[in-house]
């Protein structure tokens, strides 16, 4: 099998799977309760929370565990603006945001917020123009994503929120960086990012782990009610051994962040040169990309067509992303970016992770080269 | 170790464990991938869908995994109410529900619902009477748990569900059965139980597990917004290791129900009977117990010192429950029954899972009596 559709999922760390199943099976308490059991497994979390907030480079602030990106990004943004959607907050986002922001924002407007889109230019990346030509001193909210989860490209979030401060130093300023983590450097300390959303299975760690890095003073409201947990921001009795597993994979991607960016940036070179090469192939780029992702269209092949061919071989890819549950329609992030109909039906995701090998990629390409030859001729 | 915690989390069976990690190890794809990889996991979590269906003897209609039983009570009242909180509906809980729908009712009720609270009698058992008083033809919603988590009362859920319908039709019934899957019975065929919310780990289930349950034509709308999985109804990536290790707790659990049930009954009554021979402790009692919890008070010891001296001998019970996270509070399932306020700061709740032997009870009773005894004269 040559798993090429990483930015979908990941193969968990063996580590980190035996150390669920440790957990499960030797720690298994309710951290909240007061012996022993509750103890050590409020200790275990602690240790997690204490790894993934050194992803951040965080100056004190708070991480909360969520079940993933999609609650991560739900809690960002509800749990900031839902309290005051009745004096219709402005909220900026862009137009190639990943659902759990999109559909969110969405849900805001249809309750009377005032939500603006930014625009993409054709290299993925922000309009800084027509962002700054949003921005008002009555934006309370940006959110815009890290690493674009179909393209990546790599935003300047810094700048973007260096911006937003400058027009509005009490805008709170998002970023859901669920393909970014592990990748892509983050740092609260040198930036005015308020809120950063990862989750844990993007970064071969458990389903179902993930959260919200909140800088101190942000007053975030939880979206969840019930015991209070996660100190009031997220109720409901702590995943500990995913957790710990979550924190694990977050230890062991953030130790080699360089080393690994680089692997993959090499390969990710190999990959987007290789399919460049392919007749009828096209390699939607950008300038500033992520290490693990490669966009690419076949024109006069249906992106599923190619998608099963390549499956039949043990090739795995992404017609777009795998975040939208069974909804066909059209990338509204290669839409942004200028690509025709034709395009966008023939596109195909290929990401990569810090198990891919310079072998799977070489095989990858012959196959997709054989697949793609035998599908024009068809 | 004697762990008599198990309503507070169990250890998840072997079983799980194993398949948890078989899972992330094997079948680790995510389901909405179109490959091979995300439709083996989409089968997986089709077949713990099916397993957790039958546990409710539901004639069609949805199972919804969330992360929890407390996403799940949140999802069942708000994904219900927060859509139409603007005209002010009708809701009634009782006085002895769980902060995941307290607290939820509550914030429903700082939006401006009309929530009333059915009182309980001397038993832990809904007062009818009152419960009757409470509904009318405007009633939207009834929130009622199946089984008390601090006492282990059973309610009658059917008889309830009934009563509310009879009065309105349109009247949507919710129960939180966190405390009675595996152990009582619920039949939504049998029943007028619009809704019932679940949770893994209270079942030797993995955490980070749950659902809700919903009667087929009930329209919920969903609480978190993004990629659209579970019919919409929760975004986000399925946990499906997780989830399949839901499914097989469910089926282990339930193939067993009845015998599990009486052994637990059995150890229940040798425990409640061994605790009431303890010169200073009375056994908080109800006429309909759940087969695995009991609630007994020792008035002049506090909770947390009896439960610290039962620790450091490796008995781990709980005072009152582990459901709120560090909120020191009198209990208010106990203040509804009626109990004082030196009972309440002496109540311990012992709470027996499927792995709870007879020597776990006896070792147990000789600890109790041993700790009383001395902490009685200190």
């Amino acid at each position: 099998m040559i798993y090429l559709d990483n930015s979908a999922t990941t193969r968990p760390f063996d580590e980190v799977i035996a150390l669920v199943a440790d957990m499960q099976q030797n720690n298994f308490g309710n951290p909240s309760s007061l012996h022993h059991a509750g103890v050590v497994a409020e200790r275990a979390m602690k240790e997690a929370r204490e790894r993934a907030m050194s992803a951040f480079d965080a100056d004190g602030g708070t991480f909360v565990f969520t079940a993933g990106g999609t609650e991560a990004n739900n809690l960002a943004i509800l749990g900031t603006m839902l309290g005051r959607v009745h004096r219709k907050p402005q909220i900026i986002t862009s137009k190639i945001e990943h659902p759990s922001v999109m559909e969110t924002v969405l849900y805001l407007k249809s309750l009377g917020a005032d939500c603006r889109f930014a625009e993409i230019d054709k290299d993925g990346m922000i309009d800084t123009e027509h962002f700054k030509s949003l921005l008002t001193e009555e934006t309370a909210l940006v959110s815009i994503m890290t690493v674009n989860n179909e393209i990546g490209s790599v935003q300047d979030i810094g700048a973007l929120a260096a911006l937003t401060k400058a027009k509005n130093p009490s805008a709170l300023f998002h970023t859901d960086a669920v393909q970014a983590l592990g990748k892509v450097p983050l740092s609260m300390r040198q930036s005015k990012i308020d809120m950063i959303s990862v989750s844990g299975h993007k970064i071969n760690g458990p389903k179902g782990t993930g959260g919200l890095m909140i800088r101190k003073g942000v007053h975030v409201k939880p979206i969840l009610y019930g015991g209070g947990q996660e100190n009031g921001l997220r109720s409901g009795t702590q995943n500990t051994p995913a957790i710990a597993g979550f924190g694990l994979a977050v230890a062991m991607t953030q130790a080699q962040i360089k080393e690994n960016a680089e692997r993959m940036n090499h390969l990710r070179k190999m990959l987007s040169e290789g399919l460049a090469s392919i007749s009828g192939c096209r390699v939607i780029g950008t300038q500033k990309p992520a290490p693990h992702i490669v966009c690419a269209t076949f024109p006069g092949i249906r992106s599923e067509t190619l998608l099963h061919a390549l499956e039949a071989k043990e090739v795995y890819v992404s017609s777009g992303s795998a975040c939208s549950s069974n909804k066909p329609q059209l990338s509204p992030t290669l839409l942004a970016l200028g690509c025709d109909r034709k395009e966008i039906d023939s596109a195909i995701r290929f990401s990569l992770g810090v198990q891919t090998t310079e072998a799977d990629i070489l095989a990858a390409l012959e196959i997709v080269k054989e697949q793609v030859d035998f599908l024009k001729n068809f």
